[in-house]
């Protein structure tokens, strides 16, 4: 239990790292969106590994197939599955793996859970079960982007590394997705640094939301926030997360913190409310306010790291560790994707919901 | 929509500030379970204005009644509905407010979002919504503390001020239910200050809770800190939320930030695994591990200030706004049981849903 | 668990019979439809008992108070909680049933379950539970008016007197409000009769929807029929449903079942589809096609009769039980409304989720 | 929307008739039972076509694949997906419906909900879709027995031709799986002439659930009764649902229908409580009684006939139609293993949900 998210857009995920497939079912998507398989491999092929030195060799071409829910290149409005069959994964690496509890890891707690556990590769808390997450979030983006809604993710920091320029573009030009070239620099630097003592890094993720229309969030527990807060938490190795000026706002004063009113006038003369600071991140009383939405996102360093650690097995004894296999130094860059997923399905599903907040748009549609 | 939270112990709130009631239906709560008016009462005590110069001098008493499900002092396991009156508020203050957007409020989101709302003290999205969430969280902590389990949330920092030693038993005797004699003295002086200067001041909550199995949470969206998260940013001026390490984590490298397994012997020479720190905060893989579960929480300076402020009116003028009424200067103090609150509700309903997760617990109760 | 209905349009309720108050808490009510205390009251009123000889000389005035959610005569998009002070219990006319299970009645099963029961006048699973169903169906009803669709229920026959005739003016006439006065004479007959042998009627209700647009029902699972038939059987003391020609339709040939599609002309010469035949009852694939929808309830004679009964007590005694107090020979007429209410909410909620079916109605919105 | 079903053991299904595939993802199932393909397979061969002359001659071998939550065996705790590749289905037999309505069928529901619908084979409001939950159907049986809880489902009528005896072992020795050799015999003589006019059948299906513990079922929404109603009538073809007496209980007088209670001893001298009748069918106040479970479902004919019709295509033009294709002359023997799956499902679920219904149950688990 647990593998479902959202109240009208709804996805269903299954699948293990090592099993035949990882896949998920979208219940609830509007017909007549335009989807293709291409469509969402674009969105995989940016979460996939072996990009670059800095994530893990391992071969995954991770394709996808439409099963249903698609007819003539239209989405019809019945139960959507995409699934990727699992091709590269040998599960005798993980043998070794089996009875024992990785730090860092849900090895232990998913022992203790359930009586039980898939150990190959993680089983279902592999970080691979984002691809279903990618595949709902590459769907959720198509419809959002004819609503006019634009989500971009990108990476703050790496370990102490920050950005201190913002330039979008940049991003896709460096294999860390910062927006910034000298600080992609320095922290590619640091992390071949780390990659030779058998270490990792962590790091920031931004996500900003643009176009949103105001008014969506379902007070008093669906805030826009909240629902952000659980999708980005859901995240394996996400710590924490923060709207706006986040926790730099507790040593504010209220004078400070607060954004005020504004009338802003466009070359046409059309007047709308507008705000002089965004300290609180595009969200008031938990809906949109029509400023653009940020939110900061914290993920912990990779916890499969190839030096020696002291752990315990499940005869628990205290063994020495030395995990194999091929993983990330660093799982920062190819987590930007994952969140811009999460984000674009917990705001699509909140923008559905919101159809019906005022009687006059019901009878706008029945009308 | 948006007013219903839980999976299987599910509440439901209403009322306005300025309505006639505020109160919850809280269905799929076990039966048997002893429970009294006084017992709510306790808490919703705590949360009550007017206990320091540093809340609002408003008077409320807030006084609770049971209006169904307990039966001779016990739950009967039918829906439970528990409502306070609204006696003392005085509309009147606040009808020059009907038209004007108060900065840091919700008043403009949720008139673009409904096109309506009763502008009287906040109406739903004043901070009184929370006694209904305090309510069913006094429910659930009683049921929670015959379970082992205990949650204790204080305050960790007022404006710039930060605890520095920690002694829960000190919370109950400052007026800003911080652990530590000295912060708190630092902190009252802060606060009467930003009172002089028609200010407010923000902070950090920080939640512990003990006892909890290994075991709890709903991977792979689910998750216990997933759950939490979404559950503290429901709450008004909540901005961030992090779990153990939080934010920190982004910049340790992997061998810091992961917490070594140990086995540990208790005097009778029972054998657990444990863990030798704690960055995790006590959930890995988004189910809790035994450890402390450990969570921040980022609180807003309250946004009602009696200091002059720029705004914008209902008819896009921009106009000037001093706020009267009675605020807080600060809710941090108030907050902390509400914070306490949505982590019991939240934790109670993620261990009535992991009952089902062994099918030997199933047989359990059924054999 | 289980006191919360409906997916978008979402009521709680909760309520004793001899506790304090019953009533509802409904969210996601769209808001901007205007409701009063008045507009509910008179479907209240149709439920109250005392009405007439057949149904309880008990006095209930069962007076609503709207105690959140609508604001200057409007509904404003949250939480709508309106309930019933119950004034004219007297539970120590129930003293006597504490320990004993009365036949039909559900105080053996509620005992089993929960381990304690409220037992005065059958508690939670007393027919004044239904109050809290009728205030959410007026509110849906308002609605759904605006809307354009239409729900008439009545009474199609009692113990073995079937309605021959129809005419819905008919029904407000007669005190078993059976379209047809013939019917009604014979039936009141009937049941006197059967109030002279201490003894209790049943009957079958009908329900006629008309003006639903083509379209409603959210396969597979929720589909319109399957929803209903949930609804209807949620009522205490419906014991089948049945759409269309229902069972009849077992034992025809497809040939005869099938209703023909054709091509109807108005008067303005524009063409729908319509159907030559009604035995689908109006819902095809679980989606309304645009025909009255029709839907036939079994209702179980009144259980609690005054005539000397069988039965056993919780000491596992066999006892002898005459139930006192002052019960309805009859529930039919006073369950017409309540069948309304339930097929209201059920009804509008699928519309309000029907909106986000066609992404062109997303952009109708958001456009 | 609408192809989620269940509360805590809930499934989630996709597929066309002639999509790629067909299949559910189970989330929520408890882990540590014994699960394989051949377990599932047992059931999907009691659904397949080609049966008997009396359904279909389509070749669909239907064979499953597990794709994640099992491993060495054993269910994990995690979703469960499970599918049927789609290998026999033509789709050029289709074409010549993509713009015409057949009668009976959901083609013009689905095309005006949607404004799109695969027309091949009925696309998603196939019968085929029923595959996914015969899979999920046999996954909770698998549970069900263990705890000791049977389901079995037979034909009751075909037409107009009833069983007059009952011999559950007789049904496996008919094709149309009647628990009545006589009967079955008159049946197919029906069914036989039926398929020279070429027409089709209808008829009654009844099932049967012993074992079941008191107390299942979560009033006052989710009700044993109602929550089977739902599952029944979300089953296509299905017209009508009735527990117990069902329709018959509407001409009974309360003293007829009234089940006495009394006390049972076994050959040990342990004394239950047991009821003389079971006109209630197993429930009481929404709530299992212990008694066995006994529910009535209706059946209409197929609607895919190979004799002429009149009907309407999308331009709003009146034509003729013979539906080519391999058809079933009737589908009700299919459908006995659809209903004890959607029953299966629903009251597996309800046991989880149960398990919380009592506190004394949270200790036994957590103690």
């Amino acid at each position: 239990m647990g593998s479902i998210y959202g109240d009208i857009f709804r996805i269903s995920t299954f699948g293990e790292s090592h099993g035949k497939a990882i896949g998920v079912i979208i219940d609830g998507c509007p017909s007549g969106i335009s989807l293709s398989e291409e469509d969402i491999q674009e969105y995989l092929d940016r979460r996939k590994p072996g990009q670059s030195k800095f994530t893990t060799p391992r071969k995954e071409e991770d394709l996808c197939k439409i099963m249903s829910g698609v007819f003539e290149g239209l989405t019809t409005g019945t139960a959507i599955m995409v699934m990727v069959e699992n091709t590269s994964q040998i599960s005798k690496d993980y043998d070794k793996l089996a009875d024992v509890y990785r730090p860092g890891h849900a090895d232990y707690t998913y022992q203790e859970k359930y009586g039980i556990r898939d150990h190959r590769g993680g089983g279902r808390s592999s970080g691979r079960e984002t691809i279903a997450r990618v595949i709902a979030g590459a769907v959720a983006m198509k419809a959002l982007k004819e609503l006019g809604v634009n989500i971009s993710a990108f990476t703050q920091s790496i370990g102490p590394v920050h950005v201190r320029c913002f330039d979008l573009e940049q991003c896709a030009l460096n294999p860390l997705y910062m927006p910034d070239y000298e600080a992609a620099l320095v922290a590619q630097d640091y992390v071949s640094r780390l990659i030779g003592e058998k270490d990792s890094a962590g790091g920031i993720i931004s996500c900003i939301v643009r176009g949103l229309p105001v008014g969506i969030g379902e007070p008093v527990f669906d805030k826009l926030d909240a629902v952000l807060a659980k999708a980005m938490l859901s995240i394996g190795a996400v710590k924490g997360v923060e709207f706006g000026a986040g926790f730099a706002v507790a040593s504010m004063k209220g004078s400070e913190s607060n954004d005020a009113f504004f009338v802003k006038k466009d070359e046409n003369g059309k007047r709308t409310i507008s705000k002089r600071s965004n300290n609180a991140g595009g969200v008031l009383g938990g809906i949109s306010d029509g400023s653009g939405l940020i939110m900061n996102v914290a993920i912990k360093p990779t916890s499969s790291i190839s030096s020696k650690q002291f752990t315990v097995n499940k005869e628990l004894e205290e063994v020495e560790l030395e995990v194999g296999g091929r993983h990330d130094p660093l799982i920062v860059p190819r987590a930007v994707v994952v969140v811009e997923a999460m984000a674009a399905i917990s705001i699509f599903d909140l923008m559905l919901r919101n159809m019906s907040a005022r009687f006059e748009n019901v009878k706008k549609v029945y009308g």
